[in-house]
């Protein structure tokens, strides 16, 4: 019966091969998978009816749009006739190679003419990866109703101020009784989950053809701080009335073993706080709240004043303490102009920063000698207590070396069990198949090859193989009835998920030619070569000028610019008196010369931007 | 007698303050370290006379010219009585910000004036971080006699033949029983070390005031591959001896316990060839050379043929095998037009990229299918077996996501112990120390912040806090006799150690000015304005000329774009007319309100460059 499935003709962008070679077609695949792209050597159907709505009726269709191939903006489409809901609005931040750009949110052009099927949005949890696309999209898709818990939706509304033409958002705060109505066809649980910040709700979508559990980011923490414990007996619950889908974290599907629980952190970190008698200060990520917590909690016990410092960090801490997720006594908190009248012993400060983040973050201010009143000093104490990020291990160690130059003892997570981690294990991945026994699954949240990993502990603790998705973003997972029984496939059906990249006030105008130009003027700068010709006399006015910027110090290679000037000007020369002038003729071969005589000369190949004025 | 010393009053760099904040001095360090060049606080001398050499009679000057501020550029100077010598030459891979810039060599500004006063340069092994600076120094240094071990000396000749500019070098081979004597207060011995490429010497310079002993990078390993042991009688035998100065490796200083022997890694990687089926595929360094000799070893012994890829590797193969340190039997290698003859179960492939690396890279270049012949296929198995070097996480994920696209199984280090590092660890550190008892100890070879947890280790085994020196990139150690007793210091003293960066056939032509010029057009893209002014009308001539690369779009911008012309048209006319014409004031006037205007509309700061043309 799955071979009247109809791969979708009309719709989306059919995944290019990757490269032209002439290599044989590959093997089946270990998963369904979209693997298959580089090659596919199926013979093609005689016949492809385009693809209409109606074929996709009684037809529950999920697709991401992304966090299947990046760590990043997540968000998850469900759709059954006519009905769409979302799950998570997140950003990415951006890769090495995309110079200047903010960050890249998740691309809606598949919803953009469906505004009248989205029934409402729902959010995981706060984490920007997950809330981070709401402003830039909800204006977009018609503003639907949002549902997400009270932390998530303090942090949304307070994000959302920032951006004067988001709407004003119509969030309902939802907790672990709640159910919604979506539509006809979608009814929503709830079920709380363990993350690094407080309220993370793993989403049950019961659906015509069954439930379809969507994780978003999770650990199971049976000794969480300041949050309720995952609810395993519900987990258990939900399991015994059949899942037929589970979409599930992959951050750390990669890693063996459990995660550890936030509450055996504390614990070392109250044998710091005994420790140690100067300053203490603490670079932590702004949404670890729970971290956050624990800090307060020994600040009380030991006798010293919080101080925080970094705007997320404050955000974060108001918004939690006003809804009574974080919990402590406020006359702890010092006002950052009294910061030094209290007694070294007496404080502990907590900032942003610990990534090495350059600009305003606290740590990089205070050790450039650009906060206004906070100096480091011999005595103090800084622990990072946060994991990094791939990429940031450079600029951690650069923050920690000037740090550590200031006389400053730094305790980093490596050298001691300061961190816990956010995101479920090998075995509490396992735990969390065990106990829901998908037939169905969807390895969530992850670059491609953490994905598989997960598919493999799926398959290991029974989930059968074709039943196991390892999609990209953007392809359409397609689940129907067949009699009793729900067949699923991953269909061929990919909508778009080209990036769209948030520069400045700009959303989705730098392309890859802007982005390609940036790279080429970083690796070797560029050099501007002006000649103006008299249309009168049809020869050169004097000598091209140059400006060169990013190439060489032009003061300092006089002899080479001078030459680069002779043959722009001879190219000039030459071809003026051949009327017509012809402009682009002349530039082409400008750039061509010059682009050739400047990398043999240095084996830098700089922009060449040639300009010809007539006058 | 420590305040005859002189402070160089006329030579160097004194390091400025980080910041001129009002902040109290600073209280004194833990080590001698340069902590200090923060806040000094100090009264100055009312007298300080003008360095000379003369000063120096008799006095051991230790300072390293890089490799105490990063990983990379080592390059250590020993100096007594107008006698040098050298340790190390190495190169240093840029940093993050320093856009286009290929590598980093050590600033010899010091040696110009000194060449005579050269005896000889003496390599420790064969890695980058330490010959790679000599093609472009030696030249500039009189080309001194450089002495080092059969392998390193195969690397270093190899690559010097591609640096036409490099003079024909006088390399002389040592082994551990070679004593090379430099003129008349330099006696040279070598002792051998284990690290992740064979034949490393730890350099024992037995000086007027007692023997300085430079670990290079090194660790202990009882069983290494195809190496000999660390030589630790011998080393206890120097111990004996009585060692006034060490200077140890403390890339690993950081990290608690015991390095891993090469030979347990080797096992591990025996399970896998005994399980896998398909093709194995490698990812290494090429320059673990150890490594390599295991492969070729399961390679014969699973009967698998071996295919070197990747120009590095081929080389240093090729070198190592031709001087008898890789033992295999050379029919094992296998021509790469043949690898499609070999079945997949007889055939391993070791190859470079394992880091991520773009471009020519092995796995790069296969993964893109940009490989003539090798095609990745479902059952290929690719091993990445080499330590991540911070920064190029991000790199190596991307490339293991492309790969398992593919159908490819992965296996990294973080999976399976497949790797051991070449450093020691704090315990190794411990032990070399207890060995040698050192009376004056400097740690070297790696970031400020492990330099200082390579201190406390050192005083955690008994060396004297205050004998103990943590010094910076170009700062000079300075021992003398007084009596009986050599008294050491770390002097104020700092030898010229600015940047010097090589991009393309360019080395130190790339300024700071040039590399925030790249930063800035790397962030936000330029715009150029050309304005042509008629000097006889003195009115502009049409309308101003604009070009913008990585900027905007411009034909999707076309209104953004006008505006702009309209402001940069209205300065020119109204400032046409002022007599003289003031083209500076023109162009200031142009690059302000034009990027004010941009950034208000953007909220993106481009290069602003404005061309007055006068015709």
């Amino acid at each position: 019966m799955i071979s009247k499935y109809k791969p979708a003709a009309a719709t989306g962008n059919r995944p290019a091969p990757l490269n032209k070679g002439s290599r044989p077609p590959l093997k089946r695949r270990n998963y369904n998978s979209p693997g298959g792209r580089t090659a596919t050597g199926a013979p093609r159907p005689a016949f492809r009816p385009a693809f209409t709505a109606a074929n996709n009726q009684g037809s529950l269709r999920v697709m991401a749009l992304g966090g299947l191939e990046e760590v990043g903006r997540n968000m998850t489409v469900i759709e059954y006739n006519k009905e769409i809901i979302i799950i998570d609005m997140g950003l990415q931040f951006p890769e090495e190679d995309m110079l200047g750009i903010d960050y890249i949110i998740p691309n809606i052009s598949y919803l953009e003419d469906k505004k009248d099927w989205i029934k409402g949005v729902i959010i995981t949890h706060g984490h920007y990866d997950h809330i981070g696309g709401i402003p830039h999209i909800m204006g977009r898709i018609g503003n639907p109703p949002m549902f997400m818990g009270k932390m998530t939706a303090g942090l949304v509304r307070k994000r959302n101020v920032e951006f004067h033409h988001s709407p004003h958002l119509n969030i309902k705060e939802i907790d672990e009784t709640s159910r919604v109505q979506l539509g006809k066809n979608f009814n929503i649980e709830f079920l709380r989950v363990n993350h690094s910040i407080p309220d993370c709700f793993a989403i049950i979508v019961n659906t015509p053809l069954g439930k379809v559990v969507h994780t978003g980011d999770f650990k199971i923490d049976f000794t969480p701080v300041n949050d309720k414990p995952a609810d395993l007996n519900r987990i258990a619950q939900i399991g015994a009335q059949g899942v037929m889908l589970l979409m599930a974290d992959s951050t750390d599907a990669t890693h063996p073993g459990y995660q550890i629980s936030e509450s055996a952190i504390g614990d070392e970190m109250s044998k710091l706080f005994e420790k140690i008698t100067g300053r203490i200060i603490i670079g932590t990520f702004a949404s670890q709240l729970s971290r956050v917590q624990k800090i307060f909690d020994h600040a009380a016990k030991y006798g010293r004043r919080v101080l925080l410092q970094g705007r997320s960090m404050n955000d974060n801490v108001e918004v939690a303490h006003q809804i009574g997720y974080l919990k402590f006594n406020p006359r702890l908190l010092i006002d950052e102009k009294d910061v030094n009248r209290i007694p070294d012993n007496q404080l502990v400060i907590i900032g942003t920063g610990a990534q090495g983040e350059k600009g305003g973050a606290f740590l990089n201010k205070v050790v450039n000698g650009e906060h206004r009143l906070i100096h480091f000093k011999p005595g103090d104490t800084v622990i990072f207590s946060s994991s990094v990020i791939p990429g940031n291990e450079r600029s951690i160690q650069t923050l920690m070396d000037k740090i550590v130059r200031q006389g400053v003892k730094v305790i980093n997570y490596r050298m001691m069990d300061v961190h816990a981690g956010g995101h479920a294990k090998q075995e509490d991945l396992k735990l969390m198949m065990r106990l829901l026994k998908p037939e169905f699954f969807m390895p969530i949240e992850a670059n491609h090859y953490m994905l598989r990993a997960h598919a493999e502990l799926a398959e290991s603790v029974g989930v059968s193989r074709d039943k196991i998705f390892v999609a990209d973003n953007g392809q359409v997972l397609d689940f129907r009835k067949v009699g009793n029984q729900v067949v699923g496939k991953l269909t061929k059906e990919k909508v778009p998920t080209d990036y769209v990249m948030v520069d400045g006030l700009g959303v989705g105008d730098v392309s890859n030619v802007v982005l390609k130009d940036r790279q080429m003027m970083a690796a070797d700068g560029m050099i501007v070569v002006i000649a103006t010709i008299d249309t009168k006399t049809n020869d050169i006015i004097g000598n091209p000028d140059l400006i060169s910027r990013g190439f060489v110090y032009m003061k300092e290679n006089k002899d080479l610019i001078e030459k680069t000037r002779t043959i722009a000007k001879k190219i000039v020369k030459d071809q003026a008196s051949n009327l017509p002038i012809d402009e682009d003729f002349i530039k082409n071969k400008i750039r061509a010369d010059v682009s050739q005589f400047l990398f043999s000369q240095t084996k830098r190949r700089p922009m060449v931007l040639p300009v010809v004025i007539k006058v």
